[in-house]
């Protein structure tokens, strides 16, 4: 059994993954930003010492045991914050499981950022989950709460229920016909928030966005549920409507998913920017049924190993740009080869 | 056996086909341009009445009898003139064989364009061949001749032996090296040209160029065939040398060579512009044994079934544009796949 990002889920041409967190801080120690002294190292310290009771397999990971390209691997996976990746590491950790659908990030923005993920649009089953984690974690420390509040946290933007809900969504079909820009005005203008997970804005390379909730506070889970369930379901259809639009020329769609195809397939240097935005169209290719030559399987790995990080873990060598390049060759050719 | 077009001969990594063409006119009437009455008609009435006596298998072929596609099909695989192509084909005329190596215009610029073909180098064979055509017509004709002269032309710059020797070549290394600028005006200094055969001066599409002898006048036939050898084997020497340029850098020669193949099967929509510089890439990758999918046959075919009148013609239908370009895609299909 693969880990949830080389799966596919509920709405799965479209919706890539979901991934909920909660933020969370321990009453007794001061808050990241205000730490005095040794605080950071007892954080760590802590929550070193409660994982094996925790249970669901996780594994304490001291960051700066952690080798670079590790680390990035986990950023393109998701699993860990950039600003988490790219720091030297220090007092900072996360629990993970094999399954790496669990990832608690310590002494990130706040002492405790607990994650869990899963391919495909699934909000409710990672929300009960989750929930089952933050009551197992509130038996074990004591947890920065307020009566008016809600959790305490680091950042006034996660006060409350300290709860954000991510989708990523692949958005091909409206970044093609021009609408992409209409949508995601709309989509913030409903207390909620969408990005391109690569670049600023409405500039997504590989047209891949994460919708999430903004407001933590003044709302309930089941509200913020709701929410972002109701956004994701529009787009979802804007989306397939748009699809529906292309199919209306079937040629010049083949031939554009195709040429992608073609170049993926053929080339011998590619840049991780060109992979992506011939992935994208691949993926689309293949969501439509149009190419026939690639699964969705083979879809998600070639879109997780074709990344930097995740391309040097799996190859277990550092490469500079030039030599990965042709390395991304290799490994598209041998992937769709098996 | 295939046609010469569709074979390789001496020298085909960078030389195409060899043509050699004479100039002549019938004594006894004016120049085309100074017909008068029914010369013109009577011209050809005598060239048809003298084509079984000619042998060679020739037939008479008028081209106002011509379809407008077998015209441009014609014109495509170089054994007629665009301008003869184009138009109306009213007392015109062609002699051919069921090899399309012998090609004889009646009424185009001259009374007689006499031309033999042959893929790869072969100047030699040809001019003997021509040479034996010319004196067989010579006993079934009076030719316009002067002892001073020699033969007698419509244009002055045909006038003496009215021999041109043309070489088609692919130059793709010269192109993306850059030099190509250099060499095109060192040939012409030679008193020999050279040109795009699509296109005009040094832009050429699918880098193929023909070189030919400017001068038919005060040299004999074997100083115009050491002059046209001598400049071709130039270049053959300068384009294997910029291949050899191309070679030290392998990965972004195969990742060049091997894109256009991409693109060039997988394709839904390939216009003629796009599709002849695809070609002249793979044929670059065929050509120095980078390409394993295709072989030189298979190359030919492509370069001759994917232009505008021979893909019509090997279809059997007349297409606009658009459908055009998607014809040409499934086209190539069927002839990488047989």
């Amino acid at each position: 059994m693969s880990n949830w990002y080389l799966q596919t889920g509920k709405d799965s041409d479209i919706v890539i993954s979901s991934r909920v967190r909660l933020a969370r801080n321990l009453a007794e120690f001061n808050f990241k930003n205000n730490y005095v002294k040794d605080e950071s190292k007892a954080v760590l310290d802590k929550l070193e010492e409660i994982t094996p009771a925790l249970g669901y397999g996780l594994k304490f990971c001291k960051m700066e045991n952690m080798d670079y390209i590790t680390k990035v691997s986990l950023m393109e996976k998701h699993l860990i914050s950039p600003e988490f990746a790219m720091k030297d590491g220090r007092n900072q950790a996360i629990l993970i499981n094999d399954d790496e659908n669990i990832c608690i990030m310590v002494n990130e923005e706040d002492h405790l950022r607990l994650q869990v993920f899963s391919a495909g649009l699934e909000i409710e089953n990672l929300v009960g989950l989750i929930t089952e984690i933050d009551d197992k974690l509130s038996e074990l420390v004591d947890y920065a709460y307020s009566k008016d509040f809600g959790y305490l946290t680091a950042c006034p933007t996660n006060v409350g229920t300290g709860l954000r809900i991510s989708i990523m969504v692949h958005l091909p079909g409206l970044a093609i016909t021009g609408n992409i820009s209409k949508v995601l005005r709309a989509v913030n203008s409903f207390g909620m928030n969408i990005r391109g997970i690569y670049g600023e804005g409405s500039e997504s390379k590989g047209d891949i966005y994460q919708i999430f909730n903004n407001q933590s506070l003044g709302l309930t889970e089941s509200e913020i549920m709701k929410n972002v369930k109701a956004v994701t379901d529009k787009i979802i259809e804007q989306e397939r409507l748009a699809r529906k639009n292309l199919e209306k020329k079937p040629i010049e769609l083949e031939d554009r998913v195709y040429r992608a195809y073609g170049l993926l397939v053929n080339s011998r240097k590619l840049s991780s920017d060109e992979c992506r935005s011939l992935l994208s169209d691949v993926k689309l290719g293949t969501d439509l049924g149009i190419i026939k030559e690639l699964d969705d399987a083979k879809v998600r790995k070639l879109e997780l190993y074709t990344q930097v990080g995740n391309l040097q873990k799996l190859l277990g060598d550092e490469l500079n740009a030039y030599d990965r390049d042709i390395k991304r060759c290799e490994t598209i050719k041998n992937i769709i080869e098996n």
